[in-house]
């Protein structure tokens, strides 16, 4: 019996090998860190992290957890390779049951088409820490601009890129312009995007050709100083923030004016644009959570409109900040936004936040 | 050492015995199979399958495997309660890495609201075979019409639905009219709905009224003979049959007309309504994909034309039939429709159903 287990694992290792030979013949990997990496918030990170959570002494377990996490980023690389492939590791994490596990540790491919950043195909991870996938196969042999993002609920340790042997594969100049920088909770944080493309930031990423690092932090963000000290620390040309989903009602009175402060001490002008948090289907039937949730939306307004009085400037308040239409059908579990959910969001967010950063020049 | 183990163990022990005795005296719990089930292709079958996949002896093992799968059923059923919870078992799996674990092990919750379906809540599974989840709490105590719906991809073997302890809980009569039966794909089976509740027969079951068993069987709806029997077998006002999705342009030209033949011969003249295949987002790129995926699409206008010109009647043919829209961010994976997809496909598809169906009285 060991005998034949023994032949056996020589047998599978032997075909391994085999494979691994063929790959190594045909395939040329390049490691994304000597790429273009798009959407960090600070520059000062761990390469495939939106921050460097270690600067920050007063994060809850979960958030410096959270902001080790890939969430938001992407590789932008050029490519005249016919077929495009990955191997990345992660970190072992409990997987969420509200979203798939290409959102939560895969990878999404864009190609630029015309001027649209256009779908290529999904990196498919597995249930461990180590995956390897094609992303696409058999194009044309055309110069490609490319854009990766990265997985939106895991640690990436390492990421190569592959591509055919005798291709070029090369850093693509950074391809957008400004940097919107979206701090929100698990909405933001793209749960349950269907895959790490179509959480909203990254739409608006791809849409308006701007950055849109994503600090979202599922179900983190409490208006918590820490979170004001590190935006003020983030280079922005505006702050998009959706900070009324997360806390109580109490938390938004007591916590939203020392929030603003404490941004307006570094970003004197910098456009701050509130969503007004969505109105949860959880609520439909469950009083109780309805009666809480309009009680937070009735905060967040008389909030900004504390703000306002208090002669903040530059103050914006998008109400219906998230609308997910009426007929209960866009989240996954009465609270998360499927990608229909981002849809709709965005059907009615997007023009909206076009005019303000239109009017800041941002365009 | 031991002994402290020991102790700890005691005590871990005692508290579960403490809440399950708390849940003892608040929560009745009802078995599901004394409740109404909807959506059941065929009636002969173990409670919660579509159809019992024993009566068929030519099934791969693996379509075998499907129809021991709950998908599409839902259980109908009354109660005044404030609260409902659910505890369910499932078959271990290996899970899919395109859909949300929710949508594939999970429950999903419908309260009638005038006349309407209104989403009330998800069962949350965890990743192993016994889950026990809140669907809704903290409701008023009027008696409400509810429509559970079951897993999409596993098998229940058991489901007990929770109340409170002094609510009524009653089977619901059957609350749909007619009978369309859904045999397709892995896009007809739910993948990558968001809930068990937003495949798109299920959406359909909901608003139009009509019960819409789900034949799906992700990848292995190839127009064989077992499945055009089996079709033959199951009493249905209409067919809608997504059969061009998954076998090749070969077996379209080869199959179909035999696939029609078997099921004209017990349903004389039911319609029997074909969806054109979607053009696949995995094709934008992939000059292979799209060329084969174009063969396929030809080969079944052709199929089609071939139907009308033998003679056959009642034969529809809705192209397109899944119409994604063109910015190619409707499906997780390049194949499969997120929630956003299924909305897209249903805006074209269901008014064009509704048509069909009203010519034949179904309405």
């Amino acid at each position: 019996m060991v005998k034949i287990k023994l032949l056996l694992m020589i047998f599978i290792l032997s075909l391994n090998n085999f494979s691994w030979a063929i790959e190594k013949d045909t395939v040329k990997y390049v490691n994304a860190s000597l790429l273009t990496l798009i959407n960090k918030a600070q520059p000062d990170s761990s390469f495939f992290q939106r921050l460097d959570e270690r600067k920050y002494s007063d994060l809850t377990p979960i958030v410096r957890r959270y902001f080790t996490y890939s969430t938001g980023l992407a590789i932008a690389f050029q490519t005249n390779s016919r077929n495009i492939s990955a191997r990345w590791e992660t970190e072992s994490n409990k997987f969420g049951v509200n979203t798939t596990l290409i959102a939560q540790t895969g990878l999404d491919l864009y190609i630029r088409r015309n001027g649209q950043w256009v779908f290529a195909g999904v990196g498919t991870p597995n249930y461990g820490v180590n995956h390897q996938s094609k992303l696409v196969e058999n194009m044309n042999d055309s110069l490609k601009e490319c854009l990766l993002y990265l997985p939106l609920f895991t640690k990436v340790k390492n990421l190569d890129i592959g591509v055919d042997k005798d291709a070029l594969l090369e850093a693509l100049p950074v391809p957008f312009r400004h940097k919107i920088v979206v701090i929100g909770s698990s909405i933001t944080h793209g749960a349950s995007a269907g895959r790490p493309g179509m959480a909203y930031p990254a739409r608006l990423n791809r849409a308006l050709g701007f950055e849109f690092p994503n600090l979202g932090i599922s179900g983190q963000c409490k208006l918590d100083a820490f979170l004001a000290h590190i935006a003020a620390d983030t280079e922005a040309d505006a702050f998009v923030l959706d900070v009324f989903s997360n806390p109580s009602p109490q938390q938004i009175e007591e916590r939203l004016e020392r929030f603003v402060a404490i941004i307006r001490k570094k970003h004197l002008d910098t456009p701050l644009i509130f969503l007004q948090t969505e109105v949860r289907d959880s609520g439909v039937f469950n009083e109780k959570i309805r009666k809480y949730e309009y009680e937070k939306r009735i905060a967040a307004e008389l909030g900004i409109k504390k703000l306002e009085q208090l002669g903040y400037k530059n103050i914006y308040f998008v109400n219906p900040g998230m609308d997910l239409g009426t007929d209960h059908q866009a989240t996954v579990d009465g609270v998360h936004p499927s990608d229909l959910g981002f849809e709709r969001i965005l059907d009615k967010l997007q023009p909206v936040l076009v005019k303000i950063l239109h009017r800041h020049k941002i365009r």
